[in-house]
């Protein structure tokens, strides 16, 4: 695959940051538009991302309960329809299957846009009593919402890869407890393996997901100021259990509904930490899920080549043994030079050089992705140690920018000329007190572009100001407002 | 969800392997029915198969140099029309969307049936030159075929499981040194993780995949005297390539054609494995991707409760710090009996029982699933050594079994009626010299439902007789008749 890759990147992140990120992800190969406006295709560069998000999510739902499953790609019409939120949500988005072979089927089937109408009945069969309960199930897919708005890789595509997880509970604590859990799992995938920082707090209700009671969010403030959900979880309260009959005898044989959540995560994430890190040279992956933690780039002369090469295979060898994904790029038709860019633009965060210099010392020159940090190391004993050290450090330095950009841009604002001058000057989040009502939100939306992408968790905190900054009356909750993706 | 398993098999293998199967599948809660049919609901006990089969697959071809990606679920009309024999091949059996939302759509997109004609396009756009070769891809995926004959849950399926990999290779050396690298693997994955022995050969030239040059295919019996196709790797020779212009420059900058294949393997072997294994009790699943590999059921009277489940507890903690796939099922509610029977219809290839006796001389006893073999051991510091040793002894059991099944059910034929009557009789592969012929196969396939399941791989290898058993004009290969799944 290369060809492609040999140019860098020529577009700003700050200048021009919709283009270069289309063009970060297509050089670091991360992925390709496919024929079909709105779909992508998911290069391996690309894929292994989506994998090591999927390594660290899958342990933690295991560790908590939710088991596997897989139900299928398509569901009937009439089943989508049982819960009427869902289908008046979903229905402009919806592809539907029409013809399987040559026969016209007797009724349409829909690609899932979302398994809740799916799932809920076979949970409704499969539960019968409290000793069933709690019943936890995720399933990995890959789901499709025909929307009408650009593509953008991971962003925003009519196919994407997520997992969706549906879980039925005995009482409204337990299935508000495993809605907690699976946000705080959110939050942890962001901050300790994607380096992102999020805010954690639920959409205004009207905002909702469709039927659900309340709906959770992480949001992800991006460096060019818009947010991104980077993922929800849903109480769905007993909407779904009663309109698929999911209900279970308690202990005194006494029939009672059930309470459900559910909840998911998409490549979506992908596009926030490719947007989140990587600069004008191209991709920066954190440690944590990079395919190549380390490059070793060799640099040679005539006359030391097999010693240097020697000593940088050795290396190699070591840091292989201590679990560190690190590859040696020792292709002869390439210079150093080259090699450092390509690897740049690949997002591998630390790199490795080693010449005449670094072999006579016993020695490693590292320079850090991020911040192009040169570092002299000893080559001794504790090698692993060192490096591990260094990728800790590059998590850290990936960590604290985005935490930085992520503080510094949360604004109050006392009134509506003041939302919408901090959000056209700075972007970030502006918190504000709102009535609740989605009338002044829409006035905010059709001015600016900006919508109320959360409000606190805990419905019952007073909001940052007694009146609503918008149109005056009797503010009932603080509103965060930001663009979005 | 209780209830369902609370009642045994009630089917036979023996005497009605259909329903037994069927009942099989639903009551060790591995598949559900799915409203639509010919499709399933894949419970987690089910997908916890699946996933054992994917990690060791996943494993091994990562190592021999695939990576994996993601290519859109659907494919456009007339990308499935660049290539003639695959639109010929699949248009009966493809699931078509028409509409997306409240629109129709301007082309129809196919449900994609096998991805080679949306995969070798982005191949052909990513080679460039020789240095791009070889290029391995694979992808985790459903697939959507509109058979319309009778649904046999993970057997045959509207939509199922698989992983398709698609390679592209400078030379057809190359090529078929792939075909042969993945053949070899789904071998090991039947002969180390499923334990069931398998025969690998080529399917006759009119069976072949659409457009292959060979298809390759491992072959394994069931106990029922049917073969399964347990998996091919088709060697696609340069015709999709030339399709889709798939090209590359060699060391001379010359621009040549290259070779590709594609191979996968569908949950049809988790098919296989129920099928193979399991008994009139219910499921049996080798320890190498039981879910729970052993199972430890205390028996304790009211004066020695505690002792037995401390006793119980301390061999569950130690074998799962050995790395053992422990369940201890303590609980209070349910008879000793009561749980064997629920164990066995799970599968649990091992059970420990602990009582009184066992406390007392510090032993265990030890129930094999498959067999009902039952050993005391001592509990003493090799005790995790010796569960292992167990384990091996039960999969070498399971191999044992498939094994001589597969050696007494190949027998030969020299003659119409000798294939017919040996079938008929005894199930099995029936393996005879064959002119090459459709048609000869075609008055077999019309008596008795058994058709050419394969024929040897080397192509150079001399029939069994000089003469076609069917029509007596000379032979040119053998082939192995056998009704299939």
């Amino acid at each position: 695959m290369s060809g492609e890759q040999e140019l860098g990147v020529t577009e700003s992140k700050e200048h021009n940051p919709g283009d270069w990120y289309a063009e970060v992800v297509q050089k670091a190969n991360l992925a390709d538009y496919a024929p079909m406006g709105g779909f992508i295709v998911t290069k391996p560069r690309g894929y292994a991302l989506w994998e090591g998000i999927q390594d660290n999510l899958d342990a933690w739902f295991k560790e908590t309960g939710a088991q596997n499953a897989y139900f299928p790609l398509f569901i009937p019409e009439s089943y989508l329809e049982r819960e009427k939120d869902i289908v008046e949500g979903f229905d402009p988005e919806v592809a539907w299957v029409t013809h399987g072979g040559h026969n016209e089927l007797e009724e349409r089937l829909a690609v899932r846009p979302t398994s809740e109408s799916i799932i809920a009945p076979y949970m409704a069969k499969w539960v019968r009593s409290h000793r069933d309960l709690p019943l936890r199930l995720n399933q990995w897919c890959s789901v499709v919402r025909w929307e009408a708005t650009d593509t953008k890789p991971f962003f925003r595509t009519k196919e994407f890869l997520w997992q969706e997880g549906h879980t039925a509970h005995e009482s409204e604590d337990e299935a508000w407890d495993e809605t907690m859990t699976r946000l705080d799992q959110y939050e942890r995938l962001y901050t300790d393996v994607l380096a992102i920082p999020v805010l954690k707090g639920r959409k205004p209700d009207h905002d909702k997901f469709p039927g659900a009671h309340t709906t959770t969010t992480t949001e992800a403030l991006m460096p060019d100021g818009k947010s991104v959900q980077g993922a929800t979880s849903h109480y769905l309260g007993q909407s779904f259990a009663e309109a698929f009959d999911l209900t279970y005898t308690d202990e005194d044989e006494v029939e009672q509904v059930a309470h459900t959540t559910s909840w998911g995560l998409s490549w979506r994430a992908l596009g926030a930490l490719i947007m989140t890190h990587s600069d004008d040279q191209g991709l920066i992956v954190p440690p944590t899920i990079a395919q190549e933690q380390v490059v070793i780039v060799p640099i040679w002369n005539e006359d030391n080549r097999e010693e240097v090469l020697d000593y940088a295979q050795a290396i190699a060898d070591e840091l292989d043994a201590g679990d560190i994904r690190v590859e040696l790029d020792d292709r002869d038709e390439r210079n150093p030079g080259f090699k450092y860019n390509e690897w740049e633009l690949k997002g591998v965060p630390l790199r490795i050089e080693v010449g005449g210099y670094e072999v006579a010392d016993e020695e490693v020159t590292l320079v850090h992705r991020p911040d192009g940090e040169n570092v002299t190391e000893d080559n001794d004993d504790d090698l692993v140690e060192t490096i591990e050290e260094h990728l800790d450090i590059i998590y850290d330095k990936l960590y604290a920018t985005a935490e930085a950009n992520l503080h510094e841009n949360i604004r109050e604002a006392e009134n509506r000329n003041e939302i919408l001058g901090t959000i056209g000057q700075h972007g970030g989040y502006v918190k504000t007190a709102w009535c609740g009502n989605e009338s002044c939100e829409t006035e905010i939306k059709d001015t600016i572009s900006a919508e109320i992408v959360m409000v606190p968790l805990d419905r019952d905190e007073e909001p940052i100001g007694d009146t609503c900054a918008i149109c005056g009356e009797a503010a009932h909750e603080t509103a965060y407002f930001a663009k979005s993706y």
